[in-house]
């Protein structure tokens, strides 16, 4: 019963197995290996962008930070929703990679950007000519760290924006595999297909050990994105081990497996949660991330039993029974159902 | 016989296997699991450092520079060897950490800072008072890029400098085991004893898939890393598969005996290579690293038996077969007497 | 019937005079002669603040930025109003010189900071450990660029809610003559015993020809910032030419004359705009800036009679001339009874 | 006897006329105003550059650095004389401007870059793909900070090894007008005409308040630039009164007068110290600096008599009478020949 995050739980067997092939013999560094090469072409493939610039690194606010960075210069703003991790949860590294960019909050319904919203957002800058910041990239989070899916509509709206007024769209895709089993399309509609430049293609969140992949659709940006990993010290050294890691992940489509169990337990998790009395859904969770509301007495009762997750604006203690409490819960490939009933039992009571 | 550097071999079966034991279920993310926090306690334990702030990385440029960082203002600047990483191998990640310090070299013998010639470029600084750079740490590279290794009088030369000037100490261990294993005394001895403040404890040239502590003894600087790692995108949320890499490295002190492997490979590899006529060393190898030169026929019947390792000022072609040219060595833990051997009787001929 | 703004107005003749007095003969440069010491001891006085850090800039970005980096970490974000001066006017010169930091914008009623709002903006950050970015300072903009004043209970509520949580307060003072004219208290009550700790003491706007005090009230941040002065390449070398504008600016409370004369064509000019049918005011003009609403027709005459000022949300061309199109208008020292006469006449038609 | 430096001595009286007659009533900010544009069009004219981009800041650091960063990224190094000005009295402003760009020292004869030195410093960088630092650009001063110029053909073989590599120039000319006075050629000559590609056109040293004109002859660079500038905090509103100072420094070729006067009173200075027995210079004096020795004895006595220069190398206590001590002197504009004459006789004792 650990729904604190899909950072928590165990790195798919296959991944093990795979670690486990690439350590035979020697091989060159810094993504001079074979394999390192063969899993960009393989990556390329799966985008159907056979030119795009594929990197890998080890953490995703690196493929954020690192992709930001290479789209926009000091002096831009990027546009990005106020939930986004970019904006929360990365102590800055977006404005420390680019050299000092702002971010520019955009509104929009149910934690997304909203295409008006930034319609208006984009527009108001550069209006003063050398005085305020220059208008730069857009960053949307496909899954939202709320748990709710751009349609491609949604996504099309949002970039033709961007394309009108002369800026790239980045997707930051820490839960891409979450937000494709969603829509049920292909990497490429849900990216360059729809207008969108660079993705960020988590794998960490998705069964992986730290292993997320940089894929800007300009291959002409390709080398100043490994001088700026290179500079931010992420080229790794024994490159091998990450691409060993996406070989498996890609593999079989293992990587959608995963996703989709992810995405089912969480529906299932939602579906047990709606029969709680009173609880109450912030948004519709359409991935595998649950924000939902019911009372301290049910919380106590899981706190109690050992569920691991976390209270978002409130606390066990101090309050009465049946004040409700925000809980955010999130599934990944290894939940079990047993674990998930369990949890929806003692929500009930 | 791949000598090309001590990263292009495996990671060791006993650091796989701790990977495989840390892959069971649920686990705090960003070091806020058990085995993250023992792993820590254990670097104190062998540093014989309790108060000491200990966090892990996955590679060695970004020890070298968040340590670096944290220790320097953005007006410092920092002293160092010409042929250190941090000012040749790192893309200016220490001056993009460090917000734009300067690097001050530093020459001396051996490819070792001279602590004579420490004093004078020390003292040469912040005799400007706002104007010039002001002084910051100073950085010294043990065992050397060069593969020398500072003995225990020429590190406490250094570090009484520094003290005089009143400023700060890092050691660039990246081969921190090679050097150890070299001079046979504690890390203690090596490091804060001999007035060091900060070292890059580093794994992964020997055996590990990519981990690095970063240790810095004076406490008060840990939160400040912290912030800095996760600024710089180097805050891993899977961390315990970090941990797993650095509870193998020490367990049973498998590092020293890995470092030992490799510097008895390199001293057996040296042995050899003297009987190669008209062999010539740059420097006395003391660890892991070989710089020596022989014919380029001999280099030529190397290159075609698949040798792999880099010539340093030269090609392999393009000259006459009896000209000289500069190979560099590295051996690391999985280096065998079979490959040495052969390798020397190539060179031979 | 220029209005454009208070830069482009003439420097004050006893500033001319000043400047003409200070170029005799040598002088030690960079702030090292004996007049640059007098006049940071006048700022001192004048602000009741024998200990403060006293340092000249040219450029109120240059006293923002460099006030604000000395406050901030690269990791932190900075506080402010939507419509300040370093979110909308700087291109990004905060996040330059802080090394990256955030910058939260805070609303609240007539363009100022809200306590309130503060207080929750506060409270958020910091709740997410080392992943969010940190508290740095508050700045408020005193005048605000909309012209309004913040009283100064509302500046403790706003320096109340800093201190709480452990945070600096700045006050961008580019209008602080404007400001302090108004309220008609001291340069000491509206700061430091008001709980502000740093502020930038305008000049340019105030009929100087480019210079800004940068006022630290704890002394021990003063090293810091002359560094970060000269890295940013701030530091005059004829430094005598910025403290004899000064000089002037204090001499016989000139500064305070020119804002009284200022703020008193403002006030001449919001009667006259009053009695423009249809006019309507968007902020209550409490210092020398008038956003203000009429008719496309009264900007036609006035455009063509050769008035400068801006116009905020339309274009002279392209409606019905009975629509209303908002100007800012801006007021200095110079501004002449008769110019504001015409101007009102014109725009009534 | 005041020879501290060249920016001790008083504004030219032109230049002051200039600004009383620039001071009369409005004009646009920022560079907006017709004269702003009248001089960066005469700047053109003076170096027979009609497309050149040209910006005015306030300090020759400011200059500097805001080329320096546009014409280099953050991974680059930029190759200059160990004795630069970049590289000793900016306090990391380059590293700053740059985002953490390195500086290469490249030594020479006569305090100056010495083109096979550079050939070789520049052929050495960019041998190890993204590890190490890309090149960047090349700067020299004209005139030295040791008071040496450069021959154009010297200039030409270094922007001919700048060429090769693909790597632009700029000459840092805060001395500008000193070394073309010595060379007796155009300002075209000087600069583009011998390859050079951009120029910090010094005015500060030469009799002005405080202005330096940033010219690069690439003018696609110039958006960048103005960019920068503001972000830098270095665009002055009140504009006018930089430009007004320009306009007086080129106006009948005044800037050509004041460095003839400068240089002649520097020649007139060096004359004499030649017969102060036991005198002995450092370098040769070219334009309007000496490095010169002579014994302890004579600057006590040019000391007592009021004197005011640096000494480089030791102190007026503490030694034997006899010893020498270097001093450095500077002439400027406003140096009298009495006063010349004084000093050398209280030298020569």
């Amino acid at each position: 019963m650990n729904f604190a995050s899909d950072n928590t739980g165990p790195v798919h067997p296959k991944v093990m197995e795979a670690l486990l092939r690439a350590n035979e013999g020697h091989a060159m560094p810094y993504g001079g290996d074979a394999l390192s090469r063969q899993v960009a072409d393989r990556i390329r493939e799966v985008f159907e962008a056979p030119e795009a610039a594929v990197h890998l690194v080890a953490t995703g606010t690196a493929a954020n930070s690192l992709i930001l960075a290479t789209m926009a210069r000091p002096w831009s703003t990027i546009f990005c929703a106020p939930h986004s991790h970019i904006n929360e949860d990365e102590c800055n590294a977006p404005e420390f990679y680019s050299g000092g960019a702002k971010l520019t909050l955009v509104g929009g319904e149910n934690a997304k950007i909203g295409a008006d919203e930034l319609a208006a957002a984009v527009a108001k800058e550069e209006t003063r000519g050398v005085h305020g910041p220059q208008r730069g990239p857009v960053s949307l989070t496909q899954a939202t760290e709320k748990g709710t899916v751009y349609s491609l509509p949604e996504i099309r709206a949002i970039t033709e924006v961007a394309r009108r007024h002369g800026v790239r769209v980045h997707m930051d895709g820490a839960r891409f595999a979450n937000a494709l089993t969603r829509l049920g399309c292909t990497p490429a509609e849900m990216t360059w297909k729809a207008g969108v430049d660079a993705v960020s293609f988590g794998g960490t969140k998705n069964g992986l050990m730290g292993v997320e992949a940089a894929i800007i659709f300009d291959k002409t940006l390709a080398w100043e994105f490994e001088l700026r990993r290179k500079r931010g010290a992420h080229l790794f050294s024994k490159h091998r081990y990450l691409a060993a890691q996406m070989e498996a992940y890609l593999d079989g489509d293992l990587w959608l497996e995963m996703a989709g169990a992810a995405n089912a337990a969480c529906a299932r998790l939602a579906r047990g949660l709606r029969q709680v009395p009173g609880a109450a859904f912030h948004y519709e969770p359409e991935a595998n991330i649950i924000f939902a509301e019911w009372s301290r007495a049910g919380h106590r009762r899981l706190h109690d039993a050992g569920a691991a997750y976390y209270l978002w604006n409130g606390t066990l203690d101090g309050g009465p029974e049946d004040e409700k409490i925000t809980a955010r819960l999130v599934t990944d490939w290894s939940a079990t159902g047993d674990g998930i009933d369990r949890f929806v039992a003692l929500a009930r009571g």
